[in-house]
């Protein structure tokens, strides 16, 4: 069985890229980062998520990104809430982690070259998204060549490793109907960046809104408890 | 000033690395890894480099590579002794680390992105090396290209991050000779995949055999203190 290593943060998007990957037959080895983001409640989710849809392993590799600071999501910064459509538009939000994708991809090719997975999903979307550099086509296209380089497959002319982006081109409220066809519960997953101590989702960060307008737009029930 | 990002093992060829760096005036900001290799008294020598050679600051992160396993130098492999040149030519061996040089580089990116750095320096080297992919050029040039995609200067068209490999194309001998004219102190380096218990060198891994030719065709003492 053809296998793939999954990026799942527990947050919608990578769910339904799991779900794509499992509904290809492929062996799954879903991988989440305990790295110091704020909404750490999300790896509860990525354990539901790698469970419920039937992941071959599930790891979850501590690796501290505090260490280098500089977004809200890592840092003493405060999340942005209720932006508009048009504030999201204008250039990168304070939430943006330095590099994450590709350190992600990276470690997520370090697995993949001892697993000998031709796949690495990630579930980066560059329509209803956020902003981030590391979300975009062009980035992603030259991950994968850097990659086909920088392994034994690469010297020894083994393996070809792709890097799957399913939903690169979906509107959130495409992702959403995607998921639902594929029989993803959304319950179990965790959008928010910036949720209360009991995990509740705040209903208005860049993540929330985008979600929300989603469900709408899919025309399905968002089964996500916002704080009162 | 000008800053870098100088990822830093404890080993001599990124001490020079270093040395390179600072010789250009830049600000040097030290990275090391602790990540589950067997010779982690490198980590000892990276600090005792750093403070030689006037880093502004030294970062050590955890980040635990057993998580995936595949190599000699992270998992319960034994490390080869005694190789030949023509043995050392034959392929990468058990002690390569699986996309260990994409997972540094990542981690430097992220913190070369917060500090504004526009230079990130690695001691790869293509000519007396133990046959790793991702110590090639072409790695080299493809990481950097994808770098420039993947972080905000890619989208703002700000700052160009260089990946610098100043060793990339100099024999053992021709590094030891550099590191001498800059006044590098090889004998807080450490090279041994293998150490014993005390942190002596094994004298027989691939890297002690490549130091120990390095230093007697630089026709330099070797400073390192060999296990008996």
């Amino acid at each position: 069985m053809a296998r793939a290593v999954c990026l799942l943060s527990g947050g919608l998007d990578s769910a339904v890229c799991l779900a794509v990957a499992r509904g290809e037959g492929l062996e799954c080895h879903a991988l989440s980062f305990d790295y110091g983001q704020r909404h750490r409640v999300e790896l509860d989710a990525a354990r539901r998520v790698a469970e419920q849809l039937g992941a071959k392993a599930h790891l979850i590799a501590p690796l501290d990104l505090r260490l280098f600071g500089g977004s809200a999501l890592t840092a003493d910064i405060a999340v942005p809430r209720a932006r508009t459509s048009e504030q999201m538009a204008e250039g990168i939000p304070v939430t943006y982690v330095p590099a994450r994708n590709t350190v992600f991809l990276s470690l997520a090719l370090a697995w993949a070259e001892v697993l000998l997975a031709e796949n690495v999903f990630i579930g980066v979307n560059a329509i209803d998204y956020s902003g981030y550099p590391d979300c975009r086509p062009e980035f992603i296209m030259a991950f994968e060549q850097m990659a086909n380089l920088a392994t034994k497959a690469g010297v020894e002319g083994a393996t070809t490793l792709r890097i799957r982006t399913p939903l690169i081109k979906r509107s959130k409220a495409e992702i959403i109907r995607l998921g639902h066809e594929l029989g993803v519960d959304f319950s179990l997953t965790h959008s928010c960046y910036d949720p209360d101590p009991r995990g509740l989702a705040c209903g208005e960060c860049d993540s929330c809104l985008l979600r929300r307008r989603g469900f709408a737009e899919a025309g399905l029930p968002d089964p996500t408890v916002y704080q009162p």
